[in-house]
């Protein structure tokens, strides 16, 4: 189970001002919308908000703590406006305070303008230096802060429109960004031109929705348009929705979407660049089994995110697939976690073993990932406590060797397991009576049968230590 | 998906105050033991502990909000002792305030007395007058401040010892309880006569514990004992557990474990009277399938409760199992829910469908119950939306008709829908294409199933209106 | 200064359910009161509230703080009823739990009953125990609950009114109290046989208020009608104000007012047992200045409560009056006092001297009192340090030499400087040039010359070690 | 009594990081500080803190409320350094959002810096569009920020040192201010080139404070050095103290302290630019007493600011001081202050009269100033309701006429009464027997009677309209 995070969800949406109902509802679709990205992250919560009609600025509200706990009804209901962004954020310990929550929202010669970023830029430090050198401050330690300056600078200096100024920023930072960017009367999205992080396009009644992943689309009945494709630039406003690309047409793709969308990242009611997350969860589990046939009397997955992939072991080997680990739903933020020795007293609250579904049988169990290889000695464990005769090990993804530069916060390669561990060592540790993990090779192909006309172009840089940027 | 709320979770430890290690944490692992149990309850949460080495006065902690928001690190650490009781408890809305929380405290003449309640009085009104009648004074509109009360009386006026006093309180109440009582040396477990709501009994290093279910038992690394028999009364002190009953052991078995306890209040992982939930589960979706075979694409589950007979469905009848339906895990008790015309615009937060699983299939879909019908219809909504061809609506509990007595917060009989609709009116009402119910004899037959010597000591209540009390 | 604390003040409202205006406003009147008797408790605050019309048991909100942190516009505007009472509390160390605040509100056999309590009992244990013998159960610490239980007991068993059961209540319990008890239809108050402690009846528009001070009567716009008794009890609702007392009308007054009340806890704005605090304050300061005639400069009384004596003082003597010290008023709650090396360091936060005022002067000063000598030691470095030539230390009330036990939060005898310490001693240990307190005969002179007929009807038991009860 | 509010407490604080004793408590010495400058604003506080030795960013915490209510035991702990800002704010009600609240810190290329601002600019919107033409970006309503992004500017462009960019920053900017930056290494204050607004210079053991008011500098054992001249910016650091001046040696002095600080703002035991504040109001009741000999039976002042003004008038003219009106200290933020109809009502909270002091008395009252007069008219009934045969209003400053632009938050000139209102009219609405203000040559005739060489310096812009800048 992978406790690598990454940093954020992002939502934006344009109601046309004059149609008949809901203009102003911007912000409480917003709040569903964040509702449904809310596993994205839990640290904090924000929406900026503005009734393009009201030659008004933008206004944000945002907090630590979950979306429901940030937003109650009053706060809601007095965030009146037809264009929204909204985001919610994984923070690392060291960073949890209100100054890095998201949206930024600056005013700046032209209005004001608010600014939402999922990914990580990796020429931040000489962009900042670079604005430093015009005598630019800086609030906050974000990445996200660069690229709103950036944007307020090119459009003060240099450009006759919002649209333009986008497109310059962007071709400057390079990086992974799923972005969603309003000014007073504009909404814009943008996504990287390898497409790292997702980034789609909905239509709701009376306007359009951009969001992280469709299953927030889904939440506020809004239908899916399509993907925002790499480099592209959509601007969203009363003319309708307009696209540009900082690729030229010519150029070929260098889509390279991040490969643990699909693994843990995304909901599995979410389709990412045309793979439903389900049915990928599934094909790399009929991987597994095919290149790891094991007689056992049961498949079981880690919940949540290993749950599909043990279906799909299950249903291309014919092991029967059991609900055989239940995870419990209520621990958040607040929880205090057990001390190194009710560890070892054995308390575990996170996840249980169903021990009629376990005694004296041989299992299965399929995790999406192994990083530091804690999490799984301490499961198998768990299962052994359950009664299970022997533990077969597989994971669905391939040893991650290598940290992520790209908006995943990975631990350092000294604490990777698999990054100064043979696969032999690593099951010893864990106590299992086996261990294997997907193949590469495995892994695009089943991601690669999850639909037509699906090439590799996915990010593996957590595998390979190869990275697009 | 049953709305019907079971009313609480009770935890209780009593660690040897001499033992080596651990004997003040107490408080402790009833946090870890709560945490567990708070699926049975989200509104308020509670632990009261004592040192029973100290000769002082039993201290309580209570509040509204979850486990985790009620407790903190510095508020656990400083509750050292090594006997603790603690509940979670859901709440009807009119009654959501602190001083309904359990668990409630009480100074008498030989002390001070804790109580936790799990279940529902039916002679409440006739006991609180007595108690009226010579000058006591309520402080809740709690039934279980009336069992403290008639323990406190009773030890002041006519016994020489806690036991018995219990044991008198407990022979004039009648109705559903689970109860877990500490003293300042004693921890007191008792359970009603006909074993309505249920109470394990666990052994932990240096001690033991009490629990609504397993599962918490699990959590802390205690192992399973026993279930407490119906009418049994457990007192657990420096003397070790001694066990008394109000029942004599000539009579037969009373037992009537409330049915919708393995249909939807408990967890899984738990195993109730020797029945494990999930095989429960699992076993009335095969009889679902025999009773009612389809000829459908795939069965899948409505999360959680609905996920074990969707498999046992599978399993039984060969129709894949798919996860098609997909929780949103984040929604709680701060969620501002959509309003009518949101919801009408279709906004699903709580649950999506997984289109990539639907699209274009004939399916089945398992729910636990139907109680107002409400839920169900926005649910078919929600699948044909996602391209569902044929939808199957099964129901692994038969029609509720008849409103709980005992501990479990439903509806009026008016606004039960099973209560005066047939069957295929409600089909109609939810808009499924076929709508069946599993029968009550085919629910036993599965629990029956379940283990040897499985008597059918059931409360039906709410599906026959024939109560045990 | 005196450090000694007064424990409360109480608050009370029948408004006729029938008047055309306001009569639902019995919270809001009871908010106003409650802060104007702020000065006498900033721990805990409550008011209890009915609608007598709506045959509806009475409920109550409280909490920690300030009656303004405690009560929002919602929490007030969802308090509906024509009778309120209301408290404000300060709590010792040991005991600031919500448990302890009032009104202490209970359900019995008639209804529901609230009481307020200013003041202390004396036989509080053995009457505990009498209503623990008969089962009686107990949930705070508070004498008040008691009394509480003795009422309602009392109505249960023996009286057919509630009128009979206070009266009957009452006559038990011994001590100091004012009290404010609710019934559903009722409210009642009572003072008890020495009017140790104050109580005031006033009428406002369509009914009447009790409060501790009369300063609380002119915050609600309500005029003074009379001092409760000492031994009274007054009964208002639908048929007026009727009075009862548990002190024969032949027997000779008893009263007993707490003396410090006039020096220290009162506000000058109020009277009480018809003498102005004002009035008084400035009386002995009168007396001060012919007992002990001093040739300085100027004359300068320490914030609040010396103030009216310094005036007196100048008035009497012709010395120049100063505002000379300033009091930070914005000092609560959560202020962080400063560390003893802070301390050292001269830092004064709450108290501060007016340079120009002091600088090269020969200067009285008046406290109200002395207790530890702490606060008057720091007092007159700051003095000295901004300046003074010669401090003249000089205080309005006799030595404090034993502690209270009838209401006031006193330190031990051996905390008490003027205890153990001749009056040249405490000289030495505060560093002024001279120091002398008023007489006790003084005292009582200036007392009576506020008013005809005034007799010395004054409790002095922390001068003389001679209480009234 | 002034409703007008002045904007902000400053403070400041630089320690000797070698020296022995307390060189890391900038933090807690600026929470006196602030504490002491409470009375200057309670919307808002904030402490940003640095450690001169340690190489590390400037960090700030800053919220809603008192400085009390932001800062805990814990924060003021945690927050360690030898350098540190610190502000107390009043906001208008539109903007109380944290977003303003002060220090306002921003990283910029040379590092970090904090700035705390008194006052207002009158040049802000040039300057923030001339920033802006530079692609500047704002995140604040605050003018202040204004001032953090021009030093930023000019030291990354221009300067070679801090020093000679906040010389050019203030230049630049024109207004009134009262300014303490903290860099890594440095702090900074300076002062308007007409001292609008105060700032006073201290020693303390180890170092050096700056702050508003020499109270705040007696709170924290701090002796005063001199107050900042008009024009002068003073850099303390590891090389001590030096200063420098935006004015020219030559020229004459500017000086304009705004005349509000002595009537109203500032607490009576500071010493503004020389002059006593408690000494000031005394003479400005002497001063009174001259222009208007009233033959009454007493004369007091309405709390707080009043009080000095009676006691002057009392002693020049021999009508006797009464201590008439008390203030209710507990009306804080949260207050919820009467509806109309209840102060119709006479519902009188905040202040309160003595009425064993005015009773069948022709009595004088004094109040600072009139602004709205709504208040006077409220005051005037109180004291008639107390029973004052004759009420003779008197005004320590002369009728407020002109709104201020210069930092005081005044309301529009059509609201203030004598505007448009003869005094005769004035007198009629508020109900007095007679009123009078002090003339505006008797005010600085009062001041000039408080020390030697006191020249006519001051700010009289709200009587006159005419303002320094």
């Amino acid at each position: 189970m992978l406790k690598l995070q990454d940093k954020c969800g992002v939502f934006g949406v344009y109601l046309d001002p004059t149609s008949s109902d809901g203009a102003g509802n911007a912000a409480t679709l917003s709040y569903y919308g964040l509702c449904s990205l809310q596993h994205r992250g839990q640290e904090a919560a924000g929406i900026a908000v503005v009734d393009s009609t009201a030659h008004s600025p933008i206004t944000v509200k945002k907090g630590l703590g979950l979306v429901s706990e940030v937003f109650n009804k009053d706060a809601l209901s007095s965030m009146h406006g037809n264009i929204a962004i909204a985001h919610t954020r994984y923070a690392t310990a060291g960073a949890r305070t209100i100054e890095n929550a998201q949206p930024i929202l600056n005013k700046f010669k032209k209005g004001t303008i608010a600014i939402c970023h999922n990914g990580q830029l990796v020429n931040y430090a000489p962009l900042q230096s670079m604005l430093e050198e015009t005598g630019a401050t800086f609030t906050s330690n974000s990445d996200t802060e660069v690229i709103l300056k950036m944007i307020a600078r090119e459009y003060t200096l240099n450009s006759s429109n919002i649209e333009q100024s986008v497109m310059a920023a962007i071709k400057a930072i390079s990086g992974s960004y799923a972005l969603c960017i309003a000014t007073e009367d504009t909404l814009i999205g943008a996504r990287d031109p390898f497409g790292i992080r997702p980034l789609v396009l909905g239509k709701v009644n009376g306007g359009f929705v951009l969001a992280s992943e469709s299953c927030a689309l889904d939440a506020v009945g809004a239908s899916v348009v399509r993907d925002i494709s790499p480099g592209e630039i959509v601007i969203i406003n009363q003319n309708g929705v307009r696209s540009s690309s900082i690729i030229s047409k010519q150029q070929p793709s260098l889509k390279q979407t991040c490969i643990f969308e699909y693994v843990y990242f995304a909901r599995p009611d979410s389709v990412i660049d045309n793979i439903s997350v389900q049915k990928a969860r599934q094909a790399m589990g009929a991987v597994l089994a095919r290149e790891n046939p094991i007689n056992a009397d049961i498949v079981m997955g880690v919940p949540d995110s290993g749950l599909g992939a043990a279906l799909g072991y299950s249903q291309q080997s014919g092991v029967p697939y059991s609900m055989g680990i239940i995870k419990n739903k209520y621990i958040g933020r607040t929880f205090i976690a057990p001390t190194q020795t009710e560890r070892e007293n054995l308390v575990y609250v996170k996840l249980n073993a169903v021990q009629s579904e376990l005694q004296g049988k041989s299992i299965i169990v399929i995790d999406d990932s192994i990083v530091r290889g804690t999490t799984s000695k301490r499961l198998v464990q768990l299962l052994r406590r359950a009664g299970a005769k022997e533990v077969h090990f597989l994971v669905s993804s391939p040893p991650v060797k290598f940290p992520c530069h790209l908006g995943i916060d990975t631990p350092t390669k000294g604490e990777l397991i698999s990054s100064n561990h043979a696969i032999a060592e690593i099951c010893q540790e864990i106590g299992s009576d086996s261990l294997a993990f997907i193949t590469l090779g495995g892994m695009i192909e089943a991601l690669q049968s999850c639909g037509t006309n699906i090439i590799d172009g996915f990010c593996k840089g957590c595998f390979s230590g190869t990275y697009p940027v």
